[in-house]
């Protein structure tokens, strides 16, 4: 800053552009502009500066997952970004509160001033998915169109370029995969895994065999589901059906990448996995908030716009709560809990796997 | 309160109860309880007892909407039973985010202990859903059994009782349909609305046909999404089509409860009509609320336990996101959107309407 | 919108400008931005924004308040005006959350590069306060220094020509000052309140002089206090003592205006009151949600820049904390709960006032 | 669980007590009991339902911080306890917002029934502010009289005991004092920090005095605040000037344990430093969550009584909005952004000392 020319805070935050930007549609010709259209232009502007945020944090991350090795200085700061996200997501649901003050008549002043444009023309979002990991053959199609089909060429090329780029579960995948406590030495960590699961298998059959409160058809049906159930544990120890399931989209982390972070949610006390783990529960939180936020944004369009085809021409509201399922990137690890053991059952780490664990401050005398 | 006993706190507030009712089944036997179950228990107490205030709240609500006529100053007290439901359902959301934070392997140190306990055994959640008039055929099935199967015989004879109750859907379309500005005298309306609608529909299919951000095969299927939305409108004037779709369970509300709600929903600045509004604005509002509340209890569900087979032996989340969506009871209040027009389109009412919609203050001298 | 220009979701929002605006001063130089920067304009960025909305919605609801008489589609008008006001302060009081992941030491890699600039220098804000109706002179000093004393010339100017415009808190004075309801015909209202009010401190004095959980001490000193709390009666039934204190700035409305909101917080029952009185519990809520504002404010700059002088040269939390108390508008709102008496002991309504406050649907036969 | 008995969600919530434990007061004679009591109620049994939680918390991270050393995973659970209450807190002051839907009339239709219990009577809360180390000599006086003054015998006895427990700060005190990071070896690290602050101090007082946008009165004004400011880097390179204002009561934490918690903040890159980092942040949000109540209940008091007595004698919500600021017992953490230096002027640690505070995983080599 030069002393001709001291700091000021409306010029710091460039707000003449900021504040200057609101161009009501519905003012456009010689009447007075729908009073709602202002709410409607800034919530979705607000929504755009938060994405712009999400996606400085989420590019910071994913630069530092980048690299090999990774520090753990730096794998705290991807966690204070993942983190911040998660902090975030709910102003975003919150937002939405805001704009259902807005009527479906206080909308309809305005709606048809803004046809064809869309919030599915959200660059900043679709851009948002693409570094999280959503894989562009999962998208659900919008009216069978690709999701660029609606943007400006320059946009389109932003989004299509950004698809090779690296994600962050890709980067996440190739961390946890080259974790070196996948193989401790001379301990079968896996084997004594499974037969711990075995043994859980077997007394959570007959839990279910001999509970008092079902009739003979419900138990029936139980065990039937409880032992489909059980083939995840199958495939888990197979690794060519785990990939297999993975070529299908059924998983997106490989098959090491899932046990490291099963390892690390198992044995999440041990010093070495402390901020692992915080890494693996915000990637679920942050899944969560974006459910969140599809939800709620399904919830607003239904009660605005009812069963009618968007300004975009999709069918709204039944398109985004099938995303809010559909685009959830992270799923593999909300599985994790499937093949959690209680911590009693868990086989219990041998003493120099437990020393590889954790971590000696070295002393001067060293 | 006599002068002997001055009122204390604690006991007012029955604290020798509630403070005493956690009986860790984790300290069943000889060793320590696992910490988190304290949590698990004081958060479903805590649902337990915003459900009874929910409950209390309810039926307060259906008995004044019970009455006929309802007096002004019922409505207005109805409203305020409403909107306080309204008000509880983001503490039942966010006690699912203060749960989340008991990870899968500390919820395994007593899930054992639980079976074959489970939240679908929530007698007064299935209450609040039988309230509000959720059809029995609606409900999906756990595992193809009634959702009364696997409750004590006096909770599913409260609960079976509850279904021949009054309903708030129910006194809700009673009251709707008799509203006296269904007829306004000479004025027909609804030929009126009709042939606005159909100004409307040709100006829209124009404009999807006319998109030029549009290439033919993505207009074409816009074009037929666009036609087969309009069917609504078929149905909205034909008072046996919907009551067909009424009898397969897709519509709700009677004819003529919807279109008075319609007519509420089109005229909501006209004074008489305020409170009405509200009172189908707080519908709506309470139908989000529990969507949102079935979401968050499914992506806790799907955090907390994975894959697995819940404590109540069914597949937990998947159903509860199923439930999310199937189980709104005020649906067609949020599709009262698909059916509105701009308010420059709306037909004008006549003066003598108008009169019949304000209210003038009465002065001694009438 | 001409056929050759469709409208673009990114232009619509003039997304160019917005996403364009963020300009890190830690940039300036050769090195890398601060990471948080972004941050902590996006953060400020978003607040302004949602002061804007704030000031659109408050300019509406003063223009419609301002207008004599105000027809009731008016009123609830203004206060739907209000209430997305209401809803809007959360997500700021949240935004605050969010910025508090910034640490002290992210924000000190930057932190230099602000100065003098500073949040007291908000214009938006100020007129917000101005546009409610705070005082000029109940201002909390800055540094001894005017409100406008850190602003540009034109951003000065404008604050001060706001002093002179219309306020919230004026024009609803004015309103509730000239309601037909303070003179009810024959029947004197105010002097029966005042023997029900007579009533009541009697049977209190004697609750607390002879609560047994009290020594002889304490008691003494709740007595004193309760005496001293009754002063606010004698006060209420004085009308020059009431524009005494509200000449010393104790109190904002006029005493007309106050019984007016006195008497349609006590009869709120009344349909004639039902809006009326949503509008003073609307008015509360947003006193309530700027200094939960303030209040957020204060403990981020605490925790953020601890004990030091903030970048506007100002001691920071402390100032921010004395304004959350002494900048609300509305308290005398929240003093009406201290002239409120109980249902049964409310002097009933004469037959023919209630009639006046009842409204009757006029018929075509009238 | 025996088989003749399986779990059933009520009784394993113990419902029967918690959903029977409502008693109206204003039901005890022969009318209808006040329809919001209920809330009254349910709302307070929530409110000791999470009071009780968090005694659970704060008990379990008592009990680990007492343990000398405190081995790295402890650490982790307490950081678990305490950001357990901090995801608990929002919920009480949203419990507030929900209370806010009874208004004052609603209030008063059961309010003399509950003279003098009040909320000042809760055991709970009172133990919540010991156990965190709330110093008795540092309450608020309630009337002049001892805190305990108005419970039962068994209440007030057991608070007195717990005034000499352990406490959370006073554990905290000692596990920071001791920290082995305080002494560097051969490196000097205080007397470094102590010329970067000088640098600092300097540097910005030649803001101060050259900020061209400051009038000569107030450049002085600011310069003298800051010269004051400054004394606090006085204080803490003087030992004892620092333990004079402990006794004080001005300070918390010793001088050694603030120098580490000033250290831990200052380098919390450092991975040895993280979960200590952690732990600091996350009492900073227990004691920012606890102001945010207390500012909640301060606003529901005032708008819900007035400026009336409350029913416990107290004159309400001005006590409550002065112990939101007097009774924070961390405010020393918030403090020691008041010491924070640019990471950039920050004296570089040394290799060897850097060595001590990362780690490293030892290998089966080793």
């Amino acid at each position: 800053m030069s002393v001709e020319d001291p700091m000021y805070y409306w010029d710091y935050l460039g707000l003449d552009e900021v504040l200057d930007s609101q161009r009501l549609a519905s003012a456009s010709d010689r009447r007075a502009p729908a009073h709602d259209e202002m709410l409607f232009i800034i919530t979705h502007q607000a929504f755009e500066l938060w994405f712009k945020q999400i996606l400085w944090e989420l590019d910071a991350a994913i630069d530092l997952l980048g690299r090999d090795p990774i520090p753990d200085e730096d794998i705290a700061a991807v966690l204070r970004h993942l983190e911040r996200i998660v902090a975030i997501q709910p102003l975003l649901v919150e937002q939405f509160s805001v704009l259902s003050t807005m009527t479906p008549l206080d909308f309809l002043d305005f709606r048809d001033e803004l046809i064809p444009a869309s919030g599915f023309q959200s660059v900043q979002f679709r851009l948002i998915e693409n570094r999280l990991g959503l894989a562009p053959k999962k998208r659900l199609k919008i009216g069978g169109a690709a999701y660029t089909s609606r943007l400006s060429r320059e946009h389109a090329e932003r989004l299509e370029a950004s698809e090779s780029e690296p994600t962050l579960i890709g980067l996440l995948d190739a961390w946890l995969a080259r974790t070196p406590f996948l193989r401790f030495g001379r301990f079968d960590f896996w084997e004594a895994y499974r037969d711990a699961v075995q043994a859980m298998i077997e007394r959570d059959r007959h839990l279910i065999a001999t509970n008092p409160s079902l009739d003979a058809a419900v138990r029936q049906q139980q065990l039937d589901a409880f032992e489909t159930s059980n083939e995840a544990f199958t495939v888990l120890f197979d690794r060519d059906a785990w990939e297999e399931l993975r070529a299908q989209g059924k998983r997106r982390l490989s098959h090491e990448a899932f046990l490291a972070a099963l390892l690390i949610s198992l044995y999440r006390d041990q010093p070495a996995f402390h901020q692992p783990f915080r890494v693996l529960t915000a990637l679920i939180d942050l899944d969560e908030g974006f459910t969140a936020f599809r939800n709620a944004h399904a919830q607003l369009v239904h009660r605005t716009i009812g069963g009618r085809i968007g300004t975009g021409g999709t069918s709204g509201h039944e398109y985004l709560q099938a995303a809010a399922r559909k685009h959830q990137v992270f799923s593999d690890l909300f599985d994790l809990a499937t093949f959690h053991l209680p911590r009693k059952e868990l086989p219990g780490l041998p003493d120099d796997v437990r020393t590889q664990l954790t971590f000696r401050y070295s002393s001067p005398d060293d």
